[in-house]
């Protein structure tokens, strides 16, 4: 039998390739994805999508309130999503501790199907300056998420695989690509229509184009014009 | 002005004395409590009439859908509240990961207000055996909570405040009796009726008339007969 690992998926480029990479390693995919109240909320769609193509076990959409906390572009009408290219600093689509709640979200249905492995597909290179990016972070969830759980008591421990942490976006769509990604299922854009369609302009839309130049493949992203 | 906390109130014992400690700190208090579909909801009830009496700058209340992973009596009907005393070990009314969501929900509040503090009323001694309310715990969760927000990089510190961990049920009764609590106010009852009326016979209610007795105070618990 398969072990059963969590796999937080977007919908996006580097959650898509996570899932790929989990399912490349032999775990059951039980894929984790939220409703926060974000603009793009045709990423939902593409989650749904991806996690089919790539034969997840499951997949659960949790509704999540971070809207109300505003504070972010991404769940905050009032505050634009920067399209002037991408900028030094934490940038405004920061969503205050996501990665926080998500994975802490994931670790309470891990600790319900007695699942030792949770994936993320954060990048620290590509990063955009999200403080939970980290690899530091990262490993600092990991400890303390062994403090929080019968996991800890009883004495197995949990893992919190982060397996594109170090890669550039060119190295995690070749990643991808190796392993049949549709990368044509996924949607970055902070600012996609209902359709999936992207703007082109957004930190995402940039920092997913320069990638897929960088590897030498041709991007299958749908722009509006 | 006051400095603003954040302070996760259930509309228990606990949590009511974790406010009134904060409040006495000095600290504006922005309280959050969650509807994820205890079986106690009366607790929230509780929860908006203490932040009331107490004063609170704020009270939110965050819809979260930790019923859908199950896992627990509190969450799970068909998962039975253990009525015959306190037994040894991680008890079946233990929500999965519950204590790290709340705290990572916090953080973000806390992120958003630029608050860099957060109460919890975890208490290790009468804890029934939740491994999310010992020190060691509390100490990772601040450490990770400092590297994955704007704070961490910012380099002011963000401190998670557990003022109730070392103390017993009659030590933190007395506590909040001498700030002026209303413990009538407060529902401690795993499965309190609509209008807050305990069973006695759950750990919760057992560890509360034991915390009552010790301290020599009389309990305002109104008990279902």
């Amino acid at each position: 039998m398969m072990k059963p690992a969590i796999v937080l998926l977007s919908g996006g480029l580097d959650s898509a390739t996570c899932l790929a990479l989990a399912r490349s390693q032999g775990f059951a995919a039980y894929c984790l994805s939220f409703n926060y109240g974000q603009r793009h909320n045709a990423e939902l769609k593409a989650a749904a999508r991806v996690a089919q193509a790539l034969g997840a076990s499951e997949h659960r959409v949790v509704d999540l309130g971070l809207a109300q906390f505003g504070g972010s572009a991404l769940t905050d009408a009032a505050i634009a999503v920067p399209t002037g290219g991408v900028q030094p600093g934490i940038p405004v689509t920061y969503v205050p501790a996501r990665n926080t709640i998500m994975l802490s979200l994931a670790l309470a249905w891990a600790e319900v199907l007695k699942s030792s492995d949770i994936f993320v597909g954060v990048n620290a290179v590509d990063y955009s300056g999200y403080p939970d990016c980290r690899p530091e972070y990262i490993a600092a969830f990991e400890t303390m998420a062994n403090l929080a759980t019968k996991a800890g008591v009883e004495g197995h421990r949990l893992h919190i695989h982060a397996p594109l942490i170090a890669l550039s976006k060119a190295e995690i769509i070749r990643t991808g690509a190796a392993l049949g990604v549709d990368y044509g299922l996924t949607v970055s854009c902070y600012q996609a229509d209902d359709e999936g369609r992207a703007c082109g302009v957004c930190d995402a839309c940039r920092l997913r184009a320069e990638g897929f130049a960088a590897a030498g493949l041709s991007d299958p992203t749908p722009y509006r014009t």
